[in-house]
């Protein structure tokens, strides 16, 4: 039996040990984490942490769902029990979570940073809380102390375009500090038509970029003023969250008819909204391609499920889920409507893991123009980040388009301690390789073996995003 | 190479061994069926066998598909061969069944209740038929007596509201007879309102109920008043065969209009349809829930789809499908809206594997109110009752959900022989889990391992049916 | 560690080492393949090849496909580079295929016809191409060598109606080579209504089959003719490239209308499309049913997805894509329609592998008829012909279906090396089979294991086709 959760975890065979330790280990190989959901102005303010339950409680959404699953009252979970309880009653939800990967994500936290080597449940919760806490208060336990620890070299956040980016250039002129936060681009709100608040947000939106938006024409400008604005500050990744990748072409004439409507107050029918959507799409990717970014498409979820939850703590705290409406047809026909002015480097992710293998083809039909892998399939997004999950998307990733040029794992994460997260990825990614090897699927040959271990678990990345970083 | 379905059976290490003869060996831990198909009367009569063709080919369509797909004439199948050569051809039929969980249940069954260790084809056929039947004239071979050899400790059927329930009291009423038998609830006649026969039913459900069915207010009526009669005689599990789960909602009036129509013999338009059906099942809900209620939502089967088989065997007969239309934004959206009045524990069904992972993100949206997996996916069913598929459904359950929640298995079936289905499970469950540990991915602690096991093989259900029910 | 691609070459036990060796191995049994898109043409002129790069990278989209992903130029995948950098590139491009089907598939050939047991990479390159092309010059490398070499008893080609198969003639005349030759009708042009050569293939149908057509009884008519043709040149297989499997049924006279309305010129509306298509199908499954053909249905596929390329290299150069609409509910309808007629032997493909369940169900409820498993699901196709794919439709056609009928393997491809596809297959097939064994899943009886091994390698497909070879 191997010990719990030990050096070798998840390296399963001598193959997969020698490339994890040589060619993966995050204290070598560094962390580029090109997208995450952390808060920039954490950064600048260097943040310190009272205790284990805020960092891992404090809005942690994925936490919160499974001690709502576990029957805990809420009030442990978003409301006013004290921290202590708060800690405890996620411990003595955790045994529970076997085979999940909170369960696993959770312990490589606690070994990683905490130096806890055994296992959190109701017996072990006081010893934990104690341990954590009095490291919490160690000076490299600062929200850069982490990033520190984590060997981090630069930092994807995800920004509104009307986001003045100030705590960006406050911690670019901090020398005191290395690593590289860089903004991500994502107009989300710019293209929601349906909701309520869309006209406040375009008049935000004017009053930011100092362009009057009034017709289709005008919000494209403002959009562009502010792309401007955002590569300025190293901006070269841009980020959607669509419910699907839609196809539904209009004219002109007829976007502009639907954006002016919108102006006044008037809710498109459900057709228009997605002509207006697959407008603004074609439009920034465009854009995207003409700047060189990235652009990556996140789609398949569905939010806000719990109308009653919603109304008393807002979006994301843990009510959102897999949508299975996500026809793989319309990707392939957006996609192939950039062929026109030039598709950028593309990163697809669907919520719906079925659409794994409809989505390595897709991308099969629009790659070249000299860019390895121009497009992507994502690593496994949120209810799919899991050990099954990612080895599942690898697996198909390998089998239907190329592997060897994979950009590899991001965080996504609103959590400092979520590093770890690319250390579970790669642990994953050398016992699949390694076992390929010792199976005789793949030569023993080192040095094409370290180039594709290091290539994924970071320097793919820096080749493919562009930025200013050494390869390993 | 292991000996063939020994002792040791699918336990492939020795932490799953122990697991398995600690914690989930039917001998020790009982088995609670919570969902299947068993006459009742046969219990009461406590009927006997006089062949094991009787047992096996006697209503099991299952094993009826397999035979067809072989290529044997219906006259041997459900026509009127005598069951000694049914029996020999099913014989016959079981080796290319390699792979197939027909080929496990049978040698399980033949294992647990007759003792036989082989493997039964064309050559061992003739030795089976005679060892069986000899058996089956013993007197612990009867329905009862299988039940108990199987340490079944309760045992849920399958009624129409208009079941009278008799064949329940009667067994309750005899004192020689210490298994619950229970009735569950399941009104699809009464909400299948574009079926011909939907006005004659409804006739019935009038006449039973004591409650003149007009409008939508009074079939509500009646239903409850049905679901009195059924809470009176030990029901607290309601179950649900739907296409898919709809939600299509109008106002009450449209919905009195729709129920009025087809009370005329109006067939509904296909919206109508799905309208009526979801006022229909939010109803029904917000009955479980004030009586807290045990709502099984079964759904993704297209049935009766072969033509000229119907007209000449009926329903279940083996010629049902998988449908892959299951919108899981409308289960969101369903669940959503009985979040006004509160949502019954629930269980979630598909027949689809494919929606594993969107189930197992529906559910995380709606749990709470301190009951532990309030909103469970059920275990792997039907088509997907296999070891892939179960494994499959408790992954993805572990990845998304809670797996130490898990209610688990249930048969599901027609047959006294079909327990070794929860032996199966518990097998499958023991190595999945033995594997993690020995893995080092899951810590070797036995008391939480313990609870673990017994409470997914039937802890777990006992605490959340709330069944008269100790504990093990 | 094992040894790379050796002899064992993904055969994990020594149960599956033996079966392979004794019931599998393509110099041993046979290989008969039922459906690829090779040219006859080649087999009559027994083509040779001047270098490595003309058989390997002369019409393979899917290496194609896989140099654009890595960001090779398409000078040197379509375009005028010389053949030896073009092989230069895809050397190099080769080693980024970990995990993929092409990497085995190379590496297998080159393994076998050419005796090289080294990895190709960019250092081996030169190596390769000398070796490859010296040995291509021999007389055994001719496309009747390596078809010989190959130990192919049968080969179904893939043939339009209007072709007039002079070269399956030829070949058939020439006693100098005994592998059978066949065509397979492939009919999609006569029922693609909607693609703006349809009137001009009409035109030739009825030039070709000497029935002047006018309305859809004279398509019929045709259609059958050329049937007849087909029969006459021994063709017992059909074939079809359907978005998805449809049913839409309508009147004979809206038919007619539909068909002659576009005779005209007119392009039918969506739902006219599919009505004619129904009707199309419906026509020609029972003219199967009555000749006792084959009917094979290939959906799932979105083609030509890249305009662009499109327009400068044609279809099949590596821009599908698999579709995710695929409604298995259509697909049950349609097989339900020909009960009335008689379903034909059926084999089902989508290239959507999320399908697998569904299809599983599907077939079950139209077996029967005294033909083993007369409703097949076919090999993982295209896009899942990899390990993956393979072992996932396989392990889903043992769970909802039969293993033991399926008539296994075929090439799909327009290459004379792709025959160890048929290796491939047989290795993970006997691995998984010895697999089970060797777990006590499956008893070691050595008669079965025989023939399933040998069944799924080439007897079951002898026996379904019914073609003129004997079983081994």
């Amino acid at each position: 039996m191997k010990a719990f959760m030990d050096e070798t975890f998840l390296l399963g065979t001598k193959t997969a040990q020698e490339l994890y330790e040589k060619y993966a280990d995050m204290r070598k190989i560094p962390v580029l984490d090109y997208h995450c959901h952390i808060n920039p102005q954490e950064i600048y303010e260097d943040r310190k942490f009272e205790n284990i339950a805020q960092v891992w409680l404090g809005g942690d959404h994925y936490k919160w769902r499974q001690m709502r699953t576990n029957g805990v009252d809420e009030k442990y979970i978003t409301g006013d029990a004290p921290d202590r309880e708060k800690f405890r009653k996620w411990a003595e939800t955790l045994p529970k979570l076997i085979g999940n990967p909170l369960y696993h994500w959770s312990h490589l936290e606690l070994r990683y940073y905490f130096g806890f080597t055994g296992n959190l449940n109701a017996d072990t919760a006081e010893e934990v809380w104690n341990l954590c806490n009095a490291k919490l208060q160690q000076a490299d336990f600062s929200v850069r102390g982490l990033i520190r620890q984590s060997n981090v070299r630069l930092i994807c956040t995800t920004d509104d375009p009307v986001d003045p980016l100030n705590w960006h250039e406050k911690i670019k002129a901090d020398d005191s500090f290395d690593v590289q936060v860089l903004p991500a681009w994502r107009p989300d709100r710019a293209m929601n038509i349906e909701k309520p608040d869309f006209v406040d947000y375009i008049e935000k939106l004017s009053d930011v970029s100092g362009v009057r938006i009034t017709d289709f024409a005008s919000l494209q400008k403002a959009l562009a003023v502010r792309m401007d604005y955002f590569a300025e500050h190293g901006c070269s990744v841009s980020d959607h969250g669509l419910e699907y990748v839609m196809y539904e072409p209009a004219s002109d004439e007829k976007i502009d008819e639907i954006f002016k409507s919108a102006l006044l107050g008037m809710k498109p029918a459900r057709k228009e909204e997605l002509q207006f959507k697959t407008a603004f799409m074609l439009f920034v990717a465009g854009e995207y391609h003409r700047r060189n970014w990235v652009m990556q498409l996140h789609y398949g979820a569905k939010r806000d499920n719990n109308g009653a939850m919603f109304e008393k703590l807002g979006p994301d705290t843990g009510f959102d889920c897999i949508s299975n409406h996500t026809p793989s047809a319309q990707l392939a026909d957006f996609l192939n409507a950039l062929t026109k002015t030039g598709i950028p480097k593309t990163i697809v992710y669907s919520l719906n893991p079925v659409d794994d293998a409809a989505i390595g083809s897709v991308i099969g039909c629009f790659q070249g123009d000299g860019v390895k892998s121009r497009i992507q399939q994502g690593s496994a997004w949120w209810f799919n980040d899991h050990f099954t999950g990612m080895t599942n998307q690898m697996k198909s990733l390998a089998s239907l388009s190329m592997l060897g040029n994979f950009v590899g794992m991001l965080t996504d994460s609103r959590s400092f301690l979520s590093y770890t997260r690319h250390d579970y990825f790669r642990r994953i990614l050398c016992d699949m390789i390694g076992t390929w090897v010792e199976n005789g699927e793949y030569p023993y040959e080192e040095k094409i073996l370290a180039e594709l271990v290091k290539g994924i678990s970071f320097n793919n990345a820096v080749e493919y995003f562009g930025f200013d970083l050494k390869t390993i």
